[in-house]
């Protein structure tokens, strides 16, 4: 009788506990994604306070990593209209977990990028103006000056041209890859973007914010250098100088900033 | 007396509703042309707002395709003064069907392009930076990367010089002829706009807002293609990957968007 | 005693109506000249709002071609700070006539034009960016595209380099006279502007309100011909189209505007 | 006792009047640090008014001469959080005297021109685009137009590229060095600006504000010495205008201005 009504205690406790714990747990982990998506909502919108993007031509995402989800903004919806909750919220292949709007057409390539580089938290896509110019011209940016060290260690890589097959096949995920492939030398952390042959900028960052920043900073570094060649082509570049700035920013010995 | 009294019934009961029908019909009408002005000169004003225009250096014109009517900016009116209800509506034999003002001195450039392009319903003209220079170049703007190829298949292409006969002729009509003469191998729906030689860009959609959208592409696409041949004078182009993009936003197969 | 009476009373009548005649005479005449004060302000504003200025680099003259009166800019007063009643009112012998402050330093250059250039009612100095550059460069801009020629027939010439005598001596009133030599086969109401070498441009128009506006155009022409021959160092004119595009515009046979 | 009661009252009344001397001094030295600080920290908004500077990438300093303290921006702050009361003030040793934050990274360079060049009150750093694009490209801005010469007498010089020892120990005092180093015949009044190789560009002036002014002067100098170039790289500079144009503004026969 003793045990009995033990039981049955501890079932009529527990049966509540596990029902709060379970609407606490979701009401954690609801409030840690919609604050996501509110992130990457703003930083999307950043875009655009920086001039970086014309109608709908960009798109920024962010992974949690814990839950291994990414949010991405959808497709083609204009920036006036578009609202956080809109943002869609994919697992890792892909599937989609939350959102009545398609992903990004770009989505697949984030996910790969995810995948391949660890430590990134965020990934921006933008057409921006000069970033994109050496995109089409299918050149790196060399790294020649402070600006751009502050930030990218090397150059700022240009991917090869993909080939008809990667193309007419999963050209998304293919686009990935070709950046991935550029990364074999290269550490994604210490250079953190790339250029899409014929096409655009890709960037990332420890989260959505830091990738926007390093997007706005891709540009001018990329504007500068047409600049600086258009002025002096047999310019030359100081290796020591480069390292010097960018180890300044970054790395145990880093001393700029509070 | 019977008949007698049913026509009489007949006729009291048609001539009101005749007047009724009469009436709705215009005032239907009235309501469409009233709102497709307006859409003229909200895309007109867009010009302005997207930094394509200087002082009245554009027009924006739409058609409505049941009734064979253009409606365009008046010529020479400064966009601080203009009004919706000074857009000029014309029939296409270019004769003002009303309005109290003189149409856009390209009117008849509009209305060519109109009677040859069956499936477009807007049409704009500016004098845009970077387009214009490129038409001062008398180039086309070669297909050279994916911002080109999300919305034009192929180069943009450059009208040839025209003639002193052309010129000293109907001018304005003249010009319209050499952008449809240019167009004897391309698709005006895949490629939707043109750079006119010495001149400037016409640019045209579905209807006038599109228009607009189109000019704003065709003006960053222009700027770009500028940067890059700088960059790199010798880019090659790939014509896999201009297709797919194309492609991704247009035909049976689009996927990009809502 | 009658004639007496006659002329005293004459007298007394005509005393007050000449007060009143000058009285009133006066009023007309500073009311025309506060009106045109006002007008020369407001067009020195209008350059910074165009973004033609940076600082105090720039000047706008007005003339009063009845009373041979020059109102200009002082010289180095903030754009903030400046108002209307801060205008300096010249004869054409540069001799101060009304105002607290020192003309702009380039006051002989204005009335030198407006002595050689008798239809001309409004001067513009800037050190706008690219027809600087242009003037930097020692070059005319060429004709070569119809927004050039809606507003000027012929280049826009660029003056010969100034001797060290001219620097020397009479600097800004030769500044004027390099000008008017250039214009020796030019007419200048058919070319509203002109680059002095190493400087800057000057244009002028029918007011300075007009002249306000040839700048903008001289402004967006240089820039665009720098482009142009950019993308196409071998581009082609074609004489008979700029020709058209200028009378479109200018003369007995215009038919652009209302 | 009469000398008794002479000291007491001299006592009496000394002390406090001691008091109050310190309290004024020190109130009085306060208020002048106070509103220096209010100056650096306009001066340093000032920047991103101008369009100079994107996130935190520039520096404005100011020194006072008197008590040979220099107030400058705190390292890595945002514009936006950024308030007066942040900025660092420190000795010419570089020793911090006042405030919470670390200063500039930059802070050696700026101390090290204070104690090289006398006359100037003011320091600025920034990466603005065309400046820096010249320092890229490691070469000097000729003097080619009257807008350069108006404040720079000669080229706007480019310092010669650092070596791995410099860069390796104190590197931003070795900056500072360098630039010293390329003043050894020019004087730094009349060149009021230098582009650090690879790096960009610092200006200076009688104070704060005035080195803005000669930053925002630096790069549109710089932007159209690019331009001219591009439009004619044969072109002529004429050394007399240039000297006209220098002491038209500055020097004992300067008559610009009121």
């Amino acid at each position: 009788m003793y045990i009995f009504t033990l039981i049955a205690n501890i079932v009529l406790i527990s049966v509540p506990l596990t029902l709060i714990y379970k609407v606490s747990f979701l009401t954690i982990y609801n409030i840690m994604l919609e604050s996501l998506k509110k992130e990457v909502f703003d930083a999307n919108l950043d875009l655009v306070k920086h001039g970086l993007v014309i109608f709908t031509w960009g798109n920024v995402s962010a992974i949690d990593r814990e839950k291994n989800l990414v949010i991405i903004k959808p497709s083609g919806v204009s920036y006036e209209k578009m609202k956080a909750e809109d943002m869609v919220v994919l697992d890792l292949d892909g599937k989609i977990v939350e959102g009545k709007l398609k992903p990004s057409s770009d989505t697949a390539t984030h996910i790969a990028l995810y995948k391949a580089f660890p430590n990134i938290g965020g990934i921006v896509h933008t057409h921006s103006t000069y970033a994109t110019s050496w995109a089409q011209a299918g050149c790196d940016i060399p790294n020649i000056g402070t600006t751009h060290a502050d930030y990218f260690k090397d150059e700022i890589p240009c991917t090869r041209q993909m080939t008809k097959e990667e193309i007419e096949g999963k050209y998304e995920l293919e686009t990935g890859n070709v950046i991935i492939e550029r990364f074999a030398t290269l550490n994604p952390d210490y250079t953190p973007g790339v250029l899409v042959n014929n096409h655009g900028p890709f960037s990332w960052g420890k989260d959505a914010h830091n990738a926007v920043h390093n997007a706005v900073v891709l540009e001018q570094v990329a504007k500068m250098a047409y600049l600086a060649y258009n002025i002096n082509p047999q310019l030359k570049m100081n290796d020591e100088l480069i390292k010097k700035h960018f180890f300044r920013k970054h790395g145990p010995d880093a001393y700029y900033g509070q």
